[in-house]
């Protein structure tokens, strides 16, 4: 990506992928993504939405899974030697939209999804509301960068933004609690 | 709380706060739960279904906002002497889900809420999976520490599994990537 402090991923061929043997696992994964053309607060272009998930155990994944789960089973630590396909699919912001509401209504909503969420691909005029604090949240095995990845090649959010959204995350949180104040009621 | 690394939240009676004068701004915030005899894998106790939601601004928060939002907009930082005003509610699992339902539905849905989820409650056998992991997420103001003064209040996760989340997000991130692997497809 060169962003600094984030990794590159490996990028492998599907061809070469296909031939690594039977030692991986291949976990499929999908950015469901919309144009969008709302506006936060009448200003802020959202421009595109994006769905990720809050899964079962508490991080945020894209839906998705192992292709091949015969052996172990998600609540085991999981296969070590894995590739991680991962596919981009844009739809139209009423297809996403259908698709969130099918997932509210799916069986296993609460169960191994706890929602869905669309990502904030804007930064606010503080420098960390939307996708700097997103960013901030914890993500499962390679989801956080397959993230910054779709959205640089894809050229979701100006480079310089999510280079600046990156960095932000690469500082020390601010405390959780930045007003004095109790709690009544 | 008496959790360690977890500063106390300072109660007031609804009275005083009431009571503090012009120089204060009040905030409301709710928490909706359910009963929920579901199994997570057919083994692991849901316990509760436990709404929070991720906002515009990348944040977890509990459903609510400000009383008196008059004189400032949510973009800008806020007031800075906040009484936060906080309510649990005991729903049915069916009327937490049809909650859900009209929130994928609403019109603030993608905009000032990117999407509802439930807290995971449970801890699964790697110790981070559930909770814990849900903990080290972000979170707005003093939700993390209501959401924890309401768990612990209301008695819906046991204590000593409550501590342990707790000061399982005191410790270092593991890194983002805990398999080798690439990207393909």
């Amino acid at each position: 990506l060169g962003v600094p402090g984030v990794p590159e991923l490996k990028p492998l061929t599907r061809y070469d992928a296909m031939r690594l043997g039977p030692g991986w696992s291949h976990s499929c994964h999908a950015m469901l993504y919309a144009p969008n053309p709302g506006m936060l607060f009448g200003r802020i272009p959202l421009r595109y939405a994006v769905l990720m998930q809050m899964r079962f155990d508490g991080l945020l994944g894209f839906p998705g899974g192992f292709v091949d789960r015969r052996y172990w089973s998600l609540e085991d630590e999981g296969p070590h030697r894995v590739v991680a396909h991962f596919y981009a699919r844009q739809l139209t912001l009423e297809e996403l939209h259908t698709i969130e509401i099918s997932a509210v209504h799916s069986r296993d909503h609460g169960m191994e999804v706890m929602g869905m969420v669309r990502v904030p691909l804007y930064t606010q005029k503080d420098r960390m509301g939307g996708l700097p604090n997103f960013l901030a949240n914890s993500f499962v095995g390679t989801a956080k960068f397959q993230l910054l990845f779709a959205l640089k090649i894809l050229n979701m959010v100006p480079e310089e933004k999510l280079a600046e959204a990156v960095a932000a995350t690469l500082r020390p949180k601010k405390g959780a609690i930045d007003h004095g104040g109790g709690a009544a009621g």
